[in-house]
């Protein structure tokens, strides 16, 4: 079969607020194919990952991102990794194509799946999906306080472990952030595992980082995360070796396979997190996680919106032993919620597992979304190269 | 005084052909403060750069790159980087805001050597330009016989140096990029400098790679550039191993301070090539100069497009030692030509200067420009965003 069409949707809140809520707006992908509709999620501007689909060639490495997958043949999961490649070599230059393939990618597991009858991990090449332990990621309260009730609700909804970053996390003073640190411990009880999300607030400052640590030691957080950029390897390669019990997680930012690989080599993380609307989709987020598995860093899922990138999320490393955290959010805003019409949702066991369905298990709920979408037009060159289609 | 205005104008040849010439279009960013104008040139895809520009925010960690340069103060060198920074930060999750701010950056840098009456390579420390030996940088020929032509022109013209590369280079056999070599050798004669640039033709393919080799160096080949995607560290690094007498060189993707400086630390390159209109500007260009002269790698301005992006990309390492090399576009797009006023010409000797003249000592010409000015218009929720604004 060939790809017949390739149709992208900007949802939207109908606010923006100014807070790290990565939930608040989506960009949608849908492919077709032999009668089969597949879909996908970008990460993280919808207008400027649309603008990298439809715009006019630069020169022979810098194409939009359409170019290279409109009337493509989908027959096997070969050609998901052809089509990557192409996008890749044909957009080279294109800095956000990596985003934009992240949805087209994933929408291809969704589609073959479906086609081939399926889940996405089988087609991946796990004979099953190993329930996960969800960890509820959410912002740190603006105040101690409420971190405590934020934690305290978190562990009544029966949740093991809880994330919880940006906010006023590295803003203020280290006394200020021990206290949240010590607020989210004791709301989530001896027990909960509890990690730490930095945000990048420090960049690449390795100083104000170390001084964290031992408030995030004395109440056993399991990772600090992000407390530099993506490509500050220096800075958390040095870090790691500063810290006693806690470990450094990272990779978020990854945007392909190497940067994910980097981070394995060069940052000294116990955790590398990916998330498959960036790093390049499935694809290249299953790759990563082969090279974490095969380096002794631990893979997680970075995903803050919908059910939808959630599953995407997951199935690059479905296979990995039962009871590995993902993260899982659990403070979406309406848009990402009404994104899908199944949702993902811990068991009794409080464990959760993938859809035993078709690609990714999850379709989006059309209807409902209507009043999310967001009506784009995008002119160039005399011709009218993007307006929002009808669902 | 404080920035008041921020305008971008996209300028394209009327048809882009589909080869590797990054030469046929062209973003360029105005800004104005206190009475005083700036300008600055961005790679690579104009359209995506100005969605970047001007996108709806997504979180406070992707916002729209204006929002963090529209009102700010700009007194100084450390307003530029303070704003830098600034974007950095709140468009953390806005792949393409580096190539948006790149020009931002250097019009900065005009703008603020313009009000200061100083050259911009002074304002970044350095006491003078020093002359560089500028390397033509073209396309190889579709077929050896053309290349020996290009490579007799290229000598004729005074050159002492040339970079062949793209084309058919890395695509056909391991004997025809043989001919191809020898030709560009024969064409240019025994003093000559021979550059050889891949384009990123192996992806990650070491073996493809090594299999070059034998001819470069037969033909005292100076450099073999980009072999592999930027990422590719390990690639690079066992290449690198097997080299006898030509060096690699790299870098120009790179789109932040740190993955230049993981070119340098992890790579094996012997020159590191950064483009300022795609690694955050002239300001984050210096950065990387810096580091790659402490670590013992040759810094070289990747530049194939107009002579204002080639004066923001030659003032980084403005101050290193006479007779460096220097990248040189010789077959630039009218379009590209018409960009600047004036134009930065080989001297009798051969050897290229910067303009002892404020800012990047180019202006461009605004009533040559009209003819390439595209019409671009962009909309969403509700609102014009963006509309090709007068000259």
């Amino acid at each position: 079969m060939r790809i017949e069409s390739l149709d992208v949707y900007y949802l939207s809140m109908p606010e923006i607020l100014d807070i790290g809520d990565g939930s608040q707006d989506a960009l949608l992908v849908r492919l077709q194919a032999g009668g089969h509709i597949g879909w996908g999620e970008c990460e993280a501007s919808p207008l400027t990952a649309i603008a990298a689909l439809v715009c006019p060639m630069s020169h022979s490495a810098c194409k939009p991102v359409r170019e290279s997958v409109l009337g493509q043949r989908l027959d096997g999961v070969k050609d998901i990794q052809r089509i990557g490649n192409l996008v890749r070599e044909n957009s080279l230059d294109l800095l956000q194509a990596d985003h934009m393939l992240s949805g087209i990618d994933s929408a291809m597991w969704d589609l073959l799946g479906r086609r081939l009858d399926e889940p996405a991990y089988r087609l991946l090449g796990y004979e099953r999906a190993h329930p996960k332990t969800p960890y509820a990621s959410v912002l740190f309260g603006d105040t101690p306080q409420e971190t405590l009730d934020k934690a305290r609700g978190i562990r009544e909804r029966g949740f093991r472990a809880a994330k919880f970053g940006w906010g006023p996390y590295g803003k203020g003073t280290v006394e200020a952030d021990r206290d949240q640190v010590h607020a989210a411990r004791e709301g989530l009880g001896k027990e909960g595992i509890l990690l730490v999300d930095a945000g990048t607030v420090w960049v690449d400052d390795l100083a104000a980082a170390q001084l964290r640590l031992p408030a995030l030691e004395e109440c056993r957080a399991t990772w600090l995360e992000e407390p530099f950029v993506s490509g500050a390897l220096d800075a958390y390669k040095r870090l790691a070796g500063m810290c006693r019990t806690v470990r450094l997680a990272g990779g978020e930012g990854s945007h392909n396979y190497y940067m994910a690989q980097h981070m394995v080599d060069h940052a000294g993380i116990g955790y590398l997190q990916i998330d498959a609307g960036r790093i390049g989709g499935i694809s290249v987020a299953k790759r990563a996680a082969d090279y974490a598995r095969a380096h002794g860093v631990t893979f997680v899922n970075h995903t803050f919106t919908s059910h939808l990138a959630l599953s995407a999320s997951l199935q690059p490393y479905a296979g990995a032993e039962e009871g590995a955290l993902c993260e899982y959010p659990v403070e979406l805003k309406p848009v990402a919620w009404a994104i899908t019409r199944e949702h993902l949702l811990p068991d009794a066991d409080g464990l959760l597992r993938l859809p035993e369905a078709p690609g990714l298990g999850v379709t989006p709920a059309l209807e409902g979304l209507r009043r999310y979408l967001v009506d784009v037009e995008i002119r160039a060159k005399g011709e009218l190269l993007y307006r929002t289609p009808a669902f």
